[in-house]
This record gives C-alpha cells, sequence and structure tokens, in this order.
C-alpha cells in the first residue's frame, strides 16, 4: 500500500448511524420507525443524486427535509410539522458507531484526519461538535462550497486539495459503497466498511479493502508514517 | 397550455413494462420473480446515476447488465450465465402496457412522437420493433450519443434540438416520477403517469398533469395542432 499520509472520512452511515433516527421515528410512529428511516435515506440519497444531475443543488438540509416528508407521504403516516422537526433535528445529534471515538484516536499520531461530507456546512459542524469528536479532525470538509454532491469527482478533489495530500497518499473510509466505490475511481486509497454484509456494488472501481468495522483500518495502515 | 406540437415519451417503464421480465425470472427462480425484477431495476436506475455523476458513463447494457449481477447476489440465487443471458435478453422483448398502441395511434396526427431514452440503441431499436409500434415514431433518440443519462439537462435539450420543437412546445410523458421531474426543471410540458399512486417526488419542479395510464393524455391536448 502506498503510504498513507491522510485518511479522510464519509460522515452519515460510516462514523455516524443514520439509523439512529430510527428510535425517534419509532417513538414518534410506532410501527413504522425503521421502515420511516429506511426510506428517508433511500430518497435522500436519490434526491442528491437527481438534484446533481439536475444541475439543481439546494443543500442537504434542503434535501433531508424533502426525503423525509416523501417518506412520511409514501408509508400515509400523520405528521405534524413539529414531528417533522423532531425528526430532521436528529441530524445534529446522531450516534458514532460504538468502535468509532476509539478508533479515531488510535489513527491519528502522525496523519491528518478529516471529514469529507454531502452534509450542510452548520450541521455538519454541530454534528461533530455535539459528539465530541471534533479534536480529532484537521478539517471537516462539506460538498456546500463545490454545490454538487457525492461521487460527482470534484468533490473527492476538494479533500485532496484542502487537505495538500496527493490522492495516492489518501486512505478514504466509508460504509456507503457507492461512495467507497466514487472515491476508488477517483484513485484513494479506499476501505469500505460493509457494516451489513451487503454485496459490492459493480459500477466502477471496486474499494482496495472491505473491512467490517472502523477498528480494522489501523492494523492494515501499519505504523503511522 | 402551449400548443403541443410534439411528444417525446420516455420507454422503459412509461410505453414497456419493466417489470414483464419478472415472469421470465420467476420461472428461473422460483419465489424470487418480483424482488429480482424490482431489484434489478432499482440497481440499475442507481448505476445510471452514479456512472453519470462519476463521469464513467458506459451503455445501458453494461448498466442492466451489472446491476442484474448485483441483484442475484445480494438475493443469494444461484444464476448461472445462461439465466443472466436469458433475462438480459428480456429486454428487447418488453411487453407495452396494454394501452400503449391505441393510444399512440390515437396522438399521432398532426404531431411529431419520439422516444427519448437510457437504452443503448441496439436494444432500443430492436425493442420497438419487435414491439410492432415503431412506425408511430418519427425519432427514436437514445443518451449514448451524449454519453451520460437522465436527469441530466442535455439529454431533454437532446429532443428539443433533434425535432425541432421549442421546449415550451413539447410535451413530454413519463411514468418515471424522477424522469418527470427532470424534464420539468428543464422546460417541457410534463405528463406523469402515476401508473402504481405513488407519492410525488419533491426535488424539482413538479409535472404539470398526473394521469394514470397513457389514454388519458389525448383529451388533455385536445384537437392536433
Amino acid at each position: 500500500m502506498a503510504q498513507i499520509q491522510a485518511l479522510v472520512f464519509d460522515a452519515y452511515g460510516t462514523l455516524y448511524d443514520v439509523y439512529s433516527v430510527s428510535a425517534r421515528a419509532e417513538a414518534l410512529f410506532p410501527g413504522h420507525g425503521a421502515a420511516l428511516s429506511q426510506l428517508w435515506r433511500t430518497k435522500q440519497l436519490e434526491y442528491s443524486w437527481l438534484r446533481s444531475l439536475m444541475g439543481t443543488y439546494a443543500d442537504f438540509n434542503r434535501v433531508t427535509l424533502d426525503a423525509l416528508r416523501y417518506a412520511v407521504a409514501a408509508l400515509k403516516l400523520d405528521a405534524d410539522e413539529a414531528a417533522i422537526a423532531a425528526l430532521v433535528g436528529q441530524y445534529v445529534h446522531l450516534t458514532p458507531f460504538p468502535e468509532v471515538p476509539a478508533a479515531l484516536k488510535q489513527l491519528k499520531p502522525g496523519r491528518k484526519l478529516a471529514i469529507l461530507s454531502n452534509g450542510a456546512p452548520g450541521t455538519l459542524n454541530a454534528l461533530v461538535q455535539n459528539s465530541g469528536l471534533a479534536p480529532r479532525f484537521d478539517a471537516v470538509l462539506s460538498v456546500d462550497s463545490i454545490g454538487i454532491y457525492k461521487p460527482d469527482m470534484r468533490i473527492y478533489r476538494l479533500a485532496e486539495e484542502r487537505l495538500g495530500v496527493a490522492r495516492e497518499n489518501i486512505g478514504f473510509v466509508s460504509s456507503n459503497c457507492w461512495d467507497a466505490v466514487g472515491a476508488a475511481t477517483y484513485g484513494f486509497t479506499v476501505f469500505w466498511i460493509n457494516r451489513l454484509g451487503a454485496p459490492l456494488d459493480l459500477h466502477g472501481r471496486a474499494p482496495n479493502h472491505i473491512i467490517s468495522s472502523l477498528d480494522q483500518v489501523a492494523p492494515l495502515l501499519g505504523p503511522a508514517p
């Protein structure tokens, strides 16, 4: 493996569990929490890709809200504005996956660490602050400064430029296979955290490493540079 | 409504039932036909969007094959190459929805009719020929000449340019809500055939008309220009 001088992490689904909203969803809509959080996430990604292709970027807060309104309508749930606001508000309180805090601490010495996320800057920064993980990162980068979503190649280039590290020396970590494929196609060394044992997506270059949790990255990297 | 001088139709899911492959899928994998055809279609669209964003276009035959291989793996089906080939081969024998032949015949006089599809040219033309609908169309347009998929705005512009009709005089018909939203955002007058009573997607301009089958277009248009 090329020397990895910087590690770039996806946020939603990788460091933070987007399905941690499902408990709140279940409390609001008993029996529908899991279905709502899944459809919400599916539509959130779909809208991010479609808006990117249409050239009609709107920030991830808007996309997240639109996707929630769609999901609520599709599941025929009786959601008032307070319920919608409560669910969207969860995006600044998503739960990190259990191994994440210790794994980041282990990866930090001698390397730059950054987040590269679809999230709107305000929401993303609040989430990182609230979770106590802010001190681990040299940069928290949002697609918002480019105005298009992953996996547009300009987003991966943003990390390369902002960190001042060449792509062949960047390790990229994502639990979203489509994002891992995008980053591998760009030329990062990619670690796909396949938490759920999903099949590999087949629309581009395969990730370099397939692991099941974040603490498996450090042993693959070897000693810090 | 502006005078509609040309009608442009999406093919897959709009004129032709992509789930008509499910009978063949069911024969090959008893008990899994519906799930396989649905996941196949979902991944086919997802890969078309992701490849477009990544700038790594491959034609729809390839995307369709990759999506099928993913779906087979995800459902843990034991599919040999003959089964894969049999399923992919169905794409030149998709069944038109029942009302389509008569509805097209009714819409034709005095108007240009065209297909605008993600399909690879060879596959798309074979489908149109095999279904007996070829004489109805003045043009069968594939995204392949542009090298990106819907809903990139260049695809809708292709129809405008090839037909020589301004966008405000083009009616666009699709059963795929994301495509209907894309075409409405481009500026066509859009008829969304909502065959399954789905909620409206919320990531762009809403279609102008929501109908449930193709034979509802003609009464909305009034007399031919």
